[in-house]
């Protein structure tokens, strides 16, 4: 019996067997140069900006990656490698640089989230393991900061894990979700990990397993009574409002602090349990709402009014269910000191080594991109820094915090067109004029992007 | 800096708050009698039966389940629980029992794919993970299948681990797809930890990285003479095709595997390229194709007769892109031998323990399900069998490849109708007279299913 769990001992092994191929053909060939390679979106469907996640436990994974002994007698028995390449891999280590772009950032299409710079054979085989880590925690961020930009100052939780796909997604979208504006996560292990604040209120179970539900209702305020949100829709949510309001009344409760509906006609239930709540003077306590949540739904309630001050945002979050992946990639831009470039139709890529420059307008506003060759002299401040400099991390980690308080603030920097979440284009970065040229130069005319 | 990785030493945390604080009202209440919970999912959308998978990793974590030190001394910090509770957690086992329907069956809305019998306070603790575990095996051993159903015998290859939601969505979608008929994947730790044939070809960097395709292609070949599946795409596919021969040609192989086609005019570009292999004599060389795959496009395509052999399926595959989650659930349906049921519009539950029978018809086609009260006397075969008993695992697993072969057999079973991609509906089991009776009588009229 086997979980399958990928942990700091068999990472390495957790990537596509092509990267090995053609790392032992790199190797037999002594093709092992410097490499660039780009992480970056193309075209954005659905969403007008991107918010940059995942980098931290991109570091983790690039200054551990080794290939352990097991790994090593596994890939010696699939009959692929060579001794001699596999001596290599025994002492495998990443020496190349990162240059990437602040996890909070916001970035748009063609703009690279990640400039890795790294003997051939090292960056390639870090290629799959970096997009299954960056994809999934960029989807997230950018999904909860769409919430958090309709949620008019009210609370949103990371209430995803159980839909989540797997265990590391769960992980990755609760800090993720905290990185887009969520206040919190319902995820006991991610809390521990990352600090970030667990939130929680009782499932339909708790209620069908007491005779009464005001009889749940005591019993958890009584073991919880400054934080007992109260579930009222098991049977009939009025109905639950009404009990939950006389079990309170009944225990004397110094605090109310909510009730949570999770099914029905929330804008009339929810505007229903506040006069309720209000006409038997627990104007403090919150209506607190999940199910089938999403940025859509959030902003429709509010704009009619309904009176909900916090959300449990789950499934829809967690797998980003209108876009569950990005039209990303992984390429190679320049090899051996000369810059490559891909023609395969829809999927032309930009050469050569590149920094992004953003130029904000005098009230602060993001106004453009430009992307350039990375030693071109360009007005704006550059985004892509360096993280790690000859296979070690040299950039001071930000906590959470800060990621999340950055973000928010960056937030508030988009343009006013890039901030709806029915916004139909996203910011187009514009290109340098040695970049263009290189482009041209080496696609033979125009830019096809 | 910290990964955040889930594995046998943190697991007991990955789970809600919720499950932990109503875990310790039930200790303050002494509320632990026997609990039923049903998994199973509700109205299927976009697909005609479900195949399961998921459930030797879960019967992982229900063997393993412990709280760790690190985890009481975590829970103790939050201040939310109790010294005799987190006493009780620490010697904390799953002691209950595990009703189950075989990896590779396959399944229909209301029918409940697991039925647990625990505790109330572990099969509290167990739910988030369950469904965690269980939802994203089930989204890909079906999307999987649905491939499987529409490629004519040509191969299936999981090409997802890159695209998939983090480490272990990558690893349990390797998984799945095997079950669903896939041939295998180019995820080297799914092949090492689940013994799945491991495939791959090469990347765009690879070609790029040469001065020219011809020595890229010539360099691989080389160190994989039987192996080499050439990607064509990268400048021009037909071009690349024809450089591709020459080089085989020139290199005097006697074996040619075949080549990628990655972008472009699928159809006409694998006719124009099957022709000129044919024309050099390669007759047995493959055509591969990858890029944006899904059940609808491979069966358009074979439809309009493209030579295609092979298939790498990976993004839409590993996030089931067009359903990226399953309205499922985990629920309550007896508390301490009194069956419940909950009423919440649009989320109610069939009450009681329960049992599908299935029958068949006489040429063994799946004719009706009947989902039934665990101890009714019903017509037709059982299909939820004891997977663990009082904590531990009674049933003997199958190997991956026997879950595969009757996966294959099972969707031999399917009656046409259910066999399409473009099924409207799934199969309704039908309900049993004392379910039936039972569901009335609690839910006070109809049954709202």
């Amino acid at each position: 019996m086997n979980f399958g769990f990928v942990d700091k001992n068999n990472m390495a092994l957790l990537t596509d067997l092509y990267e090995l191929t053609m790392a032992q053909v790199y190797f037999d060939e002594g093709m092992n140069g410097r490499a660039t390679f780009d992480f970056f979106a193309r075209k954005l469907k659905k969403r007008s900006y991107l918010v940059s996640a995942g980098l931290e436990p991109l570091l983790y994974y690039l200054e551990h990656l080794r290939f352990t002994p097991k790994d090593i007698d596994f890939l010696h028995k699939t009959g692929k490698f060579g001794d001699d390449f596999l001596e290599y891999l025994k002492s495998f280590r990443f020496s190349g640089d990162l240059y990437a772009v602040d996890e909070g950032e916001f970035l748009f299409e063609n703009e690279p989230f990640i400039r890795l710079e790294a003997p051939l054979i090292e960056a390639q085989i870090v290629e799959t393991f970096l997009i299954n880590t960056m994809q999934i925690s960029i989807l997230v961020a950018t999904k909860a900061m769409r919430c958090h930009s309709v949620a008019k100052g009210s609370r949103l939780v990371d209430f995803g894990l159980r839909r989540a796909h797997g265990t590391d997604a769960g992980m990755k979208a609760a800090r993720s979700a905290f990185i887009g504006g969520f206040i919190g996560t319902s995820n006991v292990l991610a809390a521990e990990a990352f600090g970030i604040p667990a939130f929680g209120t009782m499932a339909h179970s708790f209620i069908l397993a007491h005779d009464t539900e005001s009889a749940a209702f005591e019993h958890f305020a009584k073991r919880y009574p400054d934080n007992a949100i109260l579930l009222v829709d098991t049977f009939d949510t009025i109905e639950g409002v009404k009990h939950a309001v006389e079990t309170m009344k009944r225990m004397n409760m110094a605090t109310f602090k909510g009730v949570r509906l999770d099914s029905g006609d929330i804008e009339s239930l929810s505007k229903e349990a506040r006069s309720i709540l209000d006409g038997a003077g627990y104007t403090d306590a919150m209506i607190f709402v999940s199910g089938g949540l999403n940025e859509y739904r959030i902003k429709e309630l509010l704009a009619k009014g309904a009176p909900i001050d916090g959300w449990g945002v789950g499934t829809e979050l967690v797998v980003s269910a209108d876009i569950p992946y990005l039209d990303c990639a992984y390429k190679l831009v320049e090899y051996d000191g000369e810059p490559k470039m891909k023609f395969s139709p829809e999927k032309v890529t930009l050469p050569g080594r590149k920094q992004i420059f953003r130029r904000y307008g005098s009230d602060g506003t993001l106004e453009e991109d430009i992307v350039a060759l990375h030693d071109e002299e360009v007005e704006g401040t550059p985004l892509l820094r360096p993280y790690i400099s000859q296979g070690s991390v040299v950039a001071r980690l930000p906590s959470l915090d800060e990621i999340r308080r950055k973000a928010l603030e960056n937030f508030q920097k988009l343009p006013q067109r890039l901030r709806d979440i029915e916004a139909k284009a996203s910011l187009r970065p514009t290109l340098s004029p040695k970049l263009r040229r290189l482009t041209e130069e080496l696609g033979g005319g125009a830019i096809p992007l």
